[in-house]
Protein backbone atom coordinates (compact mmCIF):
# COMPACT_ATOMS: atom_id res chain seq x y z
CA UNK A 1 0.00 0.00 0.00
CA UNK A 2 0.91 3.78 -0.56
CA UNK A 3 0.31 6.77 0.90
CA UNK A 4 0.22 10.12 -0.32
CA UNK A 5 1.80 13.10 1.23
CA UNK A 6 1.93 16.63 0.11
CA UNK A 7 4.35 19.16 1.08
CA UNK A 8 4.01 23.05 1.01
CA UNK A 9 5.91 25.66 1.60
CA UNK A 10 4.15 28.97 2.82
CA UNK A 11 3.28 31.44 -0.21
CA UNK A 12 5.54 34.32 -0.44
CA UNK A 13 5.75 36.38 2.51
CA UNK A 14 6.06 40.52 3.36
CA UNK A 15 9.67 40.03 3.87
CA UNK A 16 10.46 37.46 1.51
CA UNK A 17 9.39 39.95 -0.92
CA UNK A 18 11.06 42.69 1.21
CA UNK A 19 14.10 40.22 1.24
CA UNK A 20 15.03 40.13 4.64
CA UNK A 21 15.84 36.80 6.90
CA UNK A 22 12.87 35.90 8.39
CA UNK A 23 13.36 32.95 10.54
CA UNK A 24 11.01 32.22 13.47
CA UNK A 25 9.78 36.20 13.27
CA UNK A 26 6.03 35.75 12.13
CA UNK A 27 5.17 38.03 9.22
CA UNK A 28 1.83 36.87 7.29
CA UNK A 29 2.48 35.96 3.79
CA UNK A 30 1.43 39.13 1.20
CA UNK A 31 -1.11 39.30 -2.16
CA UNK A 32 1.08 37.24 -4.08
CA UNK A 33 1.16 34.98 -0.98
CA UNK A 34 -2.78 35.01 -0.68
CA UNK A 35 -2.85 34.64 -4.72
CA UNK A 36 -0.52 31.63 -4.62
CA UNK A 37 -2.10 29.51 -1.57
CA UNK A 38 -5.16 30.01 -3.62
CA UNK A 39 -3.53 28.61 -6.44
CA UNK A 40 -2.24 25.65 -4.82
CA UNK A 41 -6.00 24.87 -3.76
CA UNK A 42 -7.08 24.71 -7.19
CA UNK A 43 -4.06 22.45 -7.97
CA UNK A 44 -5.04 20.09 -5.67
CA UNK A 45 -8.71 20.08 -6.06
CA UNK A 46 -7.80 18.91 -10.21
CA UNK A 47 -5.64 15.94 -9.13
CA UNK A 48 -8.30 15.25 -6.46
CA UNK A 49 -5.26 15.27 -3.95
CA UNK A 50 -7.71 15.74 -0.67
CA UNK A 51 -5.96 16.02 2.56
CA UNK A 52 -7.32 14.29 5.21
CA UNK A 53 -5.08 16.27 8.08
CA UNK A 54 -2.73 19.10 8.39
CA UNK A 55 0.44 19.63 9.89
CA UNK A 56 1.86 23.04 9.98
CA UNK A 57 4.12 24.88 12.19
CA UNK A 58 3.50 27.44 14.93
CA UNK A 59 4.07 31.13 11.93
CA UNK A 60 1.26 33.12 10.73
CA UNK A 61 2.25 32.67 7.16
CA UNK A 62 1.93 28.76 7.10
CA UNK A 63 -1.12 28.86 8.83
CA UNK A 64 -2.16 31.23 7.42
CA UNK A 65 -1.36 29.40 3.29
CA UNK A 66 -2.97 26.55 5.08
CA UNK A 67 -6.25 27.93 5.44
CA UNK A 68 -6.68 29.19 2.35
CA UNK A 69 -5.44 26.33 0.22
CA UNK A 70 -7.75 24.42 2.24
CA UNK A 71 -10.80 26.47 2.01
CA UNK A 72 -10.33 26.73 -1.83
CA UNK A 73 -10.20 22.97 -1.92
CA UNK A 74 -13.44 22.11 0.66
CA UNK A 75 -10.94 20.88 3.24
CA UNK A 76 -11.06 23.67 5.71
CA UNK A 77 -12.73 21.15 8.31
CA UNK A 78 -10.15 18.72 7.85
CA UNK A 79 -8.04 17.79 11.72
CA UNK A 80 -5.42 20.40 12.33
CA UNK A 81 -1.79 19.54 14.35
CA UNK A 82 0.79 21.91 14.88
CA UNK A 83 4.01 22.05 16.19
CA UNK A 84 6.92 24.31 16.70
CA UNK A 85 9.18 21.71 14.89
CA UNK A 86 7.76 22.37 11.95
CA UNK A 87 9.01 26.41 11.80
CA UNK A 88 11.21 27.60 9.25
CA UNK A 89 14.79 27.38 10.53
CA UNK A 90 15.65 29.97 13.45
CA UNK A 91 18.10 32.57 12.03
CA UNK A 92 19.86 33.87 14.82
CA UNK A 93 21.45 37.18 15.23
CA UNK A 94 20.34 37.42 11.09
CA UNK A 95 16.67 37.54 11.52
CA UNK A 96 15.17 40.75 10.81
CA UNK A 97 18.51 41.95 8.36
CA UNK A 98 18.47 42.58 5.05
CA UNK A 99 20.04 39.36 2.86
CA UNK A 100 21.91 41.86 -0.12
CA UNK A 101 23.23 44.23 3.02
CA UNK A 102 24.72 41.10 4.92
CA UNK A 103 26.03 39.82 1.69
CA UNK A 104 28.01 42.87 1.56
CA UNK A 105 28.91 43.44 4.82
CA UNK A 106 30.13 39.66 5.33
CA UNK A 107 31.05 38.37 1.58
CA UNK A 108 29.95 36.09 -0.45
CA UNK A 109 31.35 33.10 1.20
CA UNK A 110 30.07 33.82 5.06
CA UNK A 111 27.06 34.83 3.43
CA UNK A 112 26.30 31.51 1.64
CA UNK A 113 28.09 29.27 4.57
CA UNK A 114 24.98 30.86 7.37
CA UNK A 115 22.35 30.14 4.05
CA UNK A 116 23.73 26.96 2.66
CA UNK A 117 25.94 25.21 4.81
CA UNK A 118 24.91 22.20 6.77
CA UNK A 119 26.33 22.46 10.28
CA UNK A 120 27.15 26.16 10.67
CA UNK A 121 24.53 28.62 12.03
CA UNK A 122 24.64 32.09 12.19
CA UNK A 123 25.65 34.33 15.62
CA UNK A 124 22.82 33.20 18.15
CA UNK A 125 20.41 36.06 18.79
CA UNK A 126 20.05 38.12 21.66
CA UNK A 127 16.85 36.67 24.13
CA UNK A 128 15.83 40.33 23.95
CA UNK A 129 16.31 41.30 20.93
CA UNK A 130 13.19 42.68 19.19
CA UNK A 131 13.55 40.17 16.24
CA UNK A 132 13.62 37.39 19.22
CA UNK A 133 11.21 34.60 19.84
CA UNK A 134 12.64 33.43 22.76
CA UNK A 135 9.67 34.64 25.17
CA UNK A 136 6.83 34.29 22.76
CA UNK A 137 4.12 32.02 25.01
CA UNK A 138 3.78 30.21 21.88
CA UNK A 139 6.68 28.63 22.59
CA UNK A 140 6.80 28.20 26.59
CA UNK A 141 6.17 24.73 26.29
CA UNK A 142 9.74 24.20 24.95
CA UNK A 143 12.45 24.05 27.82
CA UNK A 144 14.32 27.23 28.28
CA UNK A 145 17.42 25.14 27.15
CA UNK A 146 16.41 23.76 24.19
CA UNK A 147 14.43 27.09 22.59
CA UNK A 148 16.77 27.98 19.52
CA UNK A 149 18.76 31.10 19.55
CA UNK A 150 19.97 29.96 16.51
CA UNK A 151 19.66 26.85 13.94
CA UNK A 152 21.71 25.41 11.46
CA UNK A 153 19.70 23.04 8.86
CA UNK A 154 21.64 19.89 10.71
CA UNK A 155 19.40 21.38 13.83
CA UNK A 156 16.02 21.94 12.01
CA UNK A 157 16.91 17.68 10.62
CA UNK A 158 17.63 16.93 14.61
CA UNK A 159 14.02 18.92 15.89
CA UNK A 160 11.99 18.13 13.10
CA UNK A 161 12.61 14.35 12.36
CA UNK A 162 10.95 13.61 15.77
CA UNK A 163 7.73 14.72 14.77
CA UNK A 164 7.76 13.61 11.31
CA UNK A 165 8.45 10.12 13.32
CA UNK A 166 5.85 10.72 16.36
CA UNK A 167 2.67 12.26 14.53
CA UNK A 168 2.62 12.62 10.03
CA UNK A 169 3.91 8.66 9.54
CA UNK A 170 1.47 7.63 12.01
CA UNK A 171 -1.58 9.46 9.80
CA UNK A 172 0.33 8.09 6.62
CA UNK A 173 -0.17 4.91 7.83
CA UNK A 174 -3.74 5.18 9.08
CA UNK A 175 -4.55 6.02 5.18
CA UNK A 176 -4.95 9.62 5.52
CA UNK A 177 -3.49 12.25 2.95
CA UNK A 178 -1.18 14.09 4.55
CA UNK A 179 -0.58 17.94 3.68
CA UNK A 180 2.59 19.28 5.26
CA UNK A 181 2.38 23.27 5.54
CA UNK A 182 5.70 24.53 6.29
CA UNK A 183 8.69 26.46 5.50
CA UNK A 184 11.65 26.30 2.85
CA UNK A 185 14.28 24.97 5.55
CA UNK A 186 11.87 22.68 7.75
CA UNK A 187 10.98 21.18 4.32
CA UNK A 188 14.24 20.78 2.88
CA UNK A 189 14.99 18.98 6.05
CA UNK A 190 12.05 16.48 5.30
CA UNK A 191 13.17 15.86 1.59
CA UNK A 192 16.03 15.61 2.83
CA UNK A 193 15.27 12.50 4.92
CA UNK A 194 12.60 11.33 2.41
CA UNK A 195 15.01 11.42 -0.80
CA UNK A 196 18.29 10.37 1.05
CA UNK A 197 20.08 13.33 0.21
CA UNK A 198 23.62 13.86 1.38
CA UNK A 199 24.73 16.57 3.56
CA UNK A 200 26.57 18.62 0.74
CA UNK A 201 23.53 17.79 -1.75
CA UNK A 202 21.28 19.45 0.03
CA UNK A 203 22.76 22.69 -0.07
CA UNK A 204 21.27 22.63 -4.10
CA UNK A 205 17.88 22.24 -3.23
CA UNK A 206 15.54 25.72 -2.69
CA UNK A 207 11.42 24.69 -2.63
CA UNK A 208 9.59 26.87 -4.38
CA UNK A 209 6.57 28.50 -2.16
CA UNK A 210 3.53 28.22 -2.88
CA UNK A 211 3.38 25.11 -5.12
CA UNK A 212 2.31 21.58 -4.07
CA UNK A 213 5.31 19.02 -3.98
CA UNK A 214 3.23 15.62 -4.42
CA UNK A 215 5.13 12.44 -2.98
CA UNK A 216 3.70 8.81 -3.06
CA UNK A 217 5.27 7.31 -0.69
CA UNK A 218 5.83 3.17 -0.20
CA UNK A 219 4.98 1.21 2.79
CA UNK A 220 8.95 2.28 4.85
CA UNK A 221 7.49 5.83 4.20
CA UNK A 222 10.10 6.05 0.94
CA UNK A 223 9.17 8.08 -1.99
CA UNK A 224 7.98 5.75 -4.75
CA UNK A 225 9.33 8.43 -7.04
CA UNK A 226 12.62 10.15 -6.04
CA UNK A 227 11.94 13.91 -5.45
CA UNK A 228 8.46 13.99 -5.92
CA UNK A 229 6.57 15.66 -8.26
CA UNK A 230 5.12 19.36 -8.12
CA UNK A 231 1.74 20.10 -9.13
CA UNK A 232 2.80 23.19 -11.54
CA UNK A 233 6.38 22.00 -12.85
CA UNK A 234 7.01 25.16 -15.06
CA UNK A 235 6.22 27.39 -11.99
CA UNK A 236 8.03 25.71 -9.75
CA UNK A 237 10.91 25.52 -11.69
CA UNK A 238 11.14 29.11 -12.51
CA UNK A 239 10.47 30.18 -8.61
CA UNK A 240 13.42 28.10 -7.93
CA UNK A 241 15.54 29.76 -10.27
CA UNK A 242 13.90 32.62 -8.15
CA UNK A 243 15.28 31.71 -4.76
CA UNK A 244 18.56 30.77 -5.95
CA UNK A 245 19.13 34.23 -6.72
CA UNK A 246 18.07 36.06 -3.29
CA UNK A 247 20.60 38.66 -2.11
CA UNK A 248 22.05 38.85 -5.18
CA UNK A 249 21.59 42.25 -6.55
CA UNK B 1 -10.04 27.68 41.01
CA UNK B 2 -11.80 28.87 38.33
CA UNK B 3 -11.74 29.21 34.48
CA UNK B 4 -12.09 30.97 31.21
CA UNK B 5 -14.62 30.43 28.75
CA UNK B 6 -15.58 32.23 25.20
CA UNK B 7 -18.61 31.27 23.10
CA UNK B 8 -18.43 32.88 19.83
CA UNK B 9 -21.38 32.87 17.49
CA UNK B 10 -20.03 32.61 13.63
CA UNK B 11 -20.20 36.47 12.04
CA UNK B 12 -22.71 37.30 9.48
CA UNK B 13 -23.17 34.08 7.32
CA UNK B 14 -24.45 35.03 3.28
CA UNK B 15 -27.69 33.14 4.29
CA UNK B 16 -28.42 35.49 7.62
CA UNK B 17 -28.12 38.39 5.15
CA UNK B 18 -30.76 36.49 3.13
CA UNK B 19 -33.27 35.28 5.41
CA UNK B 20 -32.59 31.54 4.55
CA UNK B 21 -32.85 28.70 6.96
CA UNK B 22 -28.89 27.40 6.87
CA UNK B 23 -28.37 23.99 9.31
CA UNK B 24 -25.78 22.34 7.74
CA UNK B 25 -25.41 24.72 4.37
CA UNK B 26 -21.94 25.07 4.74
CA UNK B 27 -21.98 29.05 3.46
CA UNK B 28 -19.41 31.52 4.28
CA UNK B 29 -19.48 34.63 6.69
CA UNK B 30 -20.01 37.70 4.18
CA UNK B 31 -18.28 41.27 4.71
CA UNK B 32 -19.86 42.25 7.73
CA UNK B 33 -19.33 39.01 9.45
CA UNK B 34 -15.28 39.54 8.67
CA UNK B 35 -15.62 42.61 10.40
CA UNK B 36 -17.43 41.05 13.21
CA UNK B 37 -14.49 38.51 13.68
CA UNK B 38 -12.49 41.30 13.32
CA UNK B 39 -13.74 43.42 16.26
CA UNK B 40 -14.42 39.88 18.01
CA UNK B 41 -10.47 39.80 18.31
CA UNK B 42 -10.06 43.40 19.37
CA UNK B 43 -12.54 42.28 22.12
CA UNK B 44 -10.79 39.81 23.06
CA UNK B 45 -7.34 41.35 23.01
CA UNK B 46 -8.45 44.17 25.18
CA UNK B 47 -9.95 42.15 28.08
CA UNK B 48 -6.52 39.71 27.95
CA UNK B 49 -8.81 37.33 27.41
CA UNK B 50 -6.11 34.88 25.08
CA UNK B 51 -7.93 31.32 24.58
CA UNK B 52 -5.06 28.97 24.82
CA UNK B 53 -7.35 26.53 22.53
CA UNK B 54 -9.83 26.50 19.90
CA UNK B 55 -13.03 24.24 19.29
CA UNK B 56 -15.22 24.85 16.47
CA UNK B 57 -17.71 23.05 14.29
CA UNK B 58 -16.98 21.39 10.67
CA UNK B 59 -18.80 24.41 9.10
CA UNK B 60 -17.17 27.00 6.94
CA UNK B 61 -18.38 30.17 8.58
CA UNK B 62 -17.61 29.08 12.22
CA UNK B 63 -13.83 27.87 11.36
CA UNK B 64 -13.54 31.46 9.51
CA UNK B 65 -14.33 33.30 11.99
CA UNK B 66 -12.49 31.40 14.59
CA UNK B 67 -9.18 31.66 12.06
CA UNK B 68 -9.80 36.04 11.65
CA UNK B 69 -10.67 36.18 15.83
CA UNK B 70 -7.33 34.31 16.40
CA UNK B 71 -5.56 35.69 13.72
CA UNK B 72 -6.51 39.15 15.21
CA UNK B 73 -5.06 39.08 18.85
CA UNK B 74 -2.40 37.05 17.76
CA UNK B 75 -3.00 33.49 18.91
CA UNK B 76 -3.42 32.02 15.13
CA UNK B 77 -0.99 29.66 16.27
CA UNK B 78 -3.15 27.73 19.02
CA UNK B 79 -4.29 23.61 19.14
CA UNK B 80 -7.76 23.54 17.31
CA UNK B 81 -10.13 20.95 18.09
CA UNK B 82 -13.31 20.30 15.38
CA UNK B 83 -16.31 18.07 16.02
CA UNK B 84 -19.75 17.72 13.94
CA UNK B 85 -21.09 17.71 17.61
CA UNK B 86 -20.82 21.69 17.66
CA UNK B 87 -22.38 22.41 14.32
CA UNK B 88 -25.46 24.36 13.89
CA UNK B 89 -28.68 22.82 14.42
CA UNK B 90 -30.05 20.30 11.32
CA UNK B 91 -32.67 22.45 9.56
CA UNK B 92 -34.36 19.33 7.83
CA UNK B 93 -36.47 19.83 5.06
CA UNK B 94 -36.12 23.81 5.61
CA UNK B 95 -32.54 24.02 4.77
CA UNK B 96 -32.05 26.26 1.91
CA UNK B 97 -35.57 27.91 2.38
CA UNK B 98 -36.80 31.26 3.13
CA UNK B 99 -37.74 32.39 6.69
CA UNK B 100 -40.45 34.53 5.17
CA UNK B 101 -41.67 32.42 2.97
CA UNK B 102 -42.06 29.55 5.27
CA UNK B 103 -43.64 31.83 7.59
CA UNK B 104 -46.19 32.56 4.98
CA UNK B 105 -46.89 29.10 4.06
CA UNK B 106 -47.21 27.36 7.03
CA UNK B 107 -48.00 29.95 9.67
CA UNK B 108 -46.91 31.97 12.44
CA UNK B 109 -47.00 28.90 15.15
CA UNK B 110 -45.98 26.14 12.74
CA UNK B 111 -42.90 28.51 12.18
CA UNK B 112 -42.48 29.60 15.68
CA UNK B 113 -42.52 25.75 16.79
CA UNK B 114 -39.88 24.99 13.88
CA UNK B 115 -37.60 27.87 15.08
CA UNK B 116 -38.30 27.60 18.81
CA UNK B 117 -39.91 24.59 20.41
CA UNK B 118 -37.54 22.24 22.21
CA UNK B 119 -38.34 18.99 20.93
CA UNK B 120 -40.05 19.23 17.71
CA UNK B 121 -37.71 18.84 14.49
CA UNK B 122 -38.52 19.86 10.89
CA UNK B 123 -39.53 17.32 8.55
CA UNK B 124 -36.69 15.06 7.66
CA UNK B 125 -34.47 16.76 4.64
CA UNK B 126 -34.57 13.94 1.36
CA UNK B 127 -30.46 12.37 1.71
CA UNK B 128 -30.03 13.47 -2.20
CA UNK B 129 -31.52 16.68 -1.90
CA UNK B 130 -29.38 19.64 -3.15
CA UNK B 131 -29.35 21.15 0.72
CA UNK B 132 -28.44 17.72 2.03
CA UNK B 133 -25.15 16.73 3.57
CA UNK B 134 -25.85 12.90 4.26
CA UNK B 135 -22.46 12.04 1.61
CA UNK B 136 -20.77 14.31 2.75
CA UNK B 137 -17.29 13.24 3.14
CA UNK B 138 -16.91 15.17 6.47
CA UNK B 139 -19.31 13.59 7.89
CA UNK B 140 -18.25 9.76 7.16
CA UNK B 141 -17.60 9.00 10.62
CA UNK B 142 -21.03 9.61 12.00
CA UNK B 143 -22.92 6.29 11.53
CA UNK B 144 -25.06 6.37 9.00
CA UNK B 145 -28.42 5.79 10.83
CA UNK B 146 -27.14 8.56 13.72
CA UNK B 147 -26.47 11.22 11.00
CA UNK B 148 -28.95 13.83 11.46
CA UNK B 149 -31.24 14.16 8.37
CA UNK B 150 -33.16 17.23 10.67
CA UNK B 151 -32.88 18.12 14.62
CA UNK B 152 -34.74 19.91 16.85
CA UNK B 153 -32.81 21.96 19.85
CA UNK B 154 -33.34 18.89 22.31
CA UNK B 155 -31.33 16.62 19.20
CA UNK B 156 -28.50 19.50 19.63
CA UNK B 157 -28.03 19.23 23.23
CA UNK B 158 -27.95 15.50 22.98
CA UNK B 159 -25.05 15.50 20.53
CA UNK B 160 -23.48 18.37 21.67
CA UNK B 161 -23.24 17.61 25.49
CA UNK B 162 -20.74 14.42 24.91
CA UNK B 163 -18.29 16.75 23.13
CA UNK B 164 -18.70 19.13 26.14
CA UNK B 165 -17.87 16.54 28.54
CA UNK B 166 -15.47 14.25 26.88
CA UNK B 167 -13.24 17.37 25.26
CA UNK B 168 -14.18 21.02 25.94
CA UNK B 169 -14.27 20.33 30.37
CA UNK B 170 -10.75 18.92 30.28
CA UNK B 171 -9.21 21.62 28.40
CA UNK B 172 -10.74 24.22 31.03
CA UNK B 173 -9.59 21.39 34.00
CA UNK B 174 -6.21 21.84 32.47
CA UNK B 175 -6.37 25.45 33.44
CA UNK B 176 -6.81 26.92 29.51
CA UNK B 177 -8.46 29.39 28.31
CA UNK B 178 -11.04 28.42 25.65
CA UNK B 179 -12.84 29.41 22.82
CA UNK B 180 -15.29 27.78 21.44
CA UNK B 181 -16.62 29.42 17.96
CA UNK B 182 -19.72 27.80 17.10
CA UNK B 183 -23.28 28.51 15.87
CA UNK B 184 -27.13 29.95 17.40
CA UNK B 185 -28.54 26.67 18.21
CA UNK B 186 -25.22 24.79 19.33
CA UNK B 187 -23.98 27.76 21.72
CA UNK B 188 -27.68 28.03 22.78
CA UNK B 189 -27.67 24.31 23.70
CA UNK B 190 -24.60 24.57 25.71
CA UNK B 191 -25.80 27.96 27.51
CA UNK B 192 -29.04 26.01 28.49
CA UNK B 193 -26.54 23.62 29.84
CA UNK B 194 -24.38 25.77 31.91
CA UNK B 195 -27.18 28.28 33.27
CA UNK B 196 -29.57 24.84 33.91
CA UNK B 197 -32.38 27.01 31.90
CA UNK B 198 -35.36 24.90 31.44
CA UNK B 199 -36.93 23.80 27.97
CA UNK B 200 -39.73 26.02 28.14
CA UNK B 201 -37.25 29.24 28.67
CA UNK B 202 -34.47 28.39 26.56
CA UNK B 203 -37.20 29.40 23.41
CA UNK B 204 -36.43 32.86 24.28
CA UNK B 205 -33.08 32.60 24.52
CA UNK B 206 -31.08 34.29 21.12
CA UNK B 207 -27.17 34.37 20.71
CA UNK B 208 -25.98 37.69 18.71
CA UNK B 209 -23.26 36.94 15.88
CA UNK B 210 -19.49 37.81 16.34
CA UNK B 211 -19.76 39.06 20.37
CA UNK B 212 -17.45 37.23 22.45
CA UNK B 213 -19.78 35.56 25.28
CA UNK B 214 -17.69 35.19 28.67
CA UNK B 215 -17.96 32.68 31.23
CA UNK B 216 -16.15 32.38 34.38
CA UNK B 217 -16.63 28.69 35.58
CA UNK B 218 -16.25 27.56 39.03
CA UNK B 219 -14.81 24.48 39.52
CA UNK B 220 -17.79 22.15 38.75
CA UNK B 221 -17.71 24.19 35.41
CA UNK B 222 -20.98 26.27 36.25
CA UNK B 223 -20.91 30.09 35.41
CA UNK B 224 -19.87 31.94 38.75
CA UNK B 225 -22.53 34.76 36.99
CA UNK B 226 -25.36 33.28 35.45
CA UNK B 227 -25.66 34.14 31.98
CA UNK B 228 -21.98 35.01 31.49
CA UNK B 229 -21.06 38.80 30.09
CA UNK B 230 -20.72 39.68 26.23
CA UNK B 231 -17.58 41.51 25.73
CA UNK B 232 -19.45 44.72 23.70
CA UNK B 233 -22.69 44.40 25.75
CA UNK B 234 -24.80 47.58 23.76
CA UNK B 235 -24.05 45.46 20.73
CA UNK B 236 -25.51 42.04 21.74
CA UNK B 237 -28.28 44.15 22.99
CA UNK B 238 -29.24 45.55 19.83
CA UNK B 239 -28.33 42.25 18.04
CA UNK B 240 -30.52 40.21 20.20
CA UNK B 241 -33.25 42.33 19.05
CA UNK B 242 -32.30 41.93 15.65
CA UNK B 243 -32.57 38.20 15.87
CA UNK B 244 -36.02 37.97 17.28
CA UNK B 245 -36.92 39.92 14.40
CA UNK B 246 -35.98 37.00 11.67
CA UNK B 247 -38.27 36.03 9.37
CA UNK B 248 -40.82 39.03 10.37
CA UNK B 249 -41.62 41.62 7.40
Amino acid sequence: MTSKLILLRHGESEWNAKNLFTGWVDVDINEKGVEEAKAAAKLLQSEDLLPDVLHTSLLRRAIHTANLALDGCDRHWIPVKRSWRLNERHYGKLQGLNKTEIRDQFGEEQFMQWRRSYDVPPPPIDKDNEFSQYHDARYADIPADERPLTECLKDVVARMLPYWEAHIVPDLAAGKTVLVTAHGNSLRALVKHLDGISDDDIAGLNIPTGIPLYYELNDEFKPVTPGGRYLDPEAAKASIEAVKNQGKK
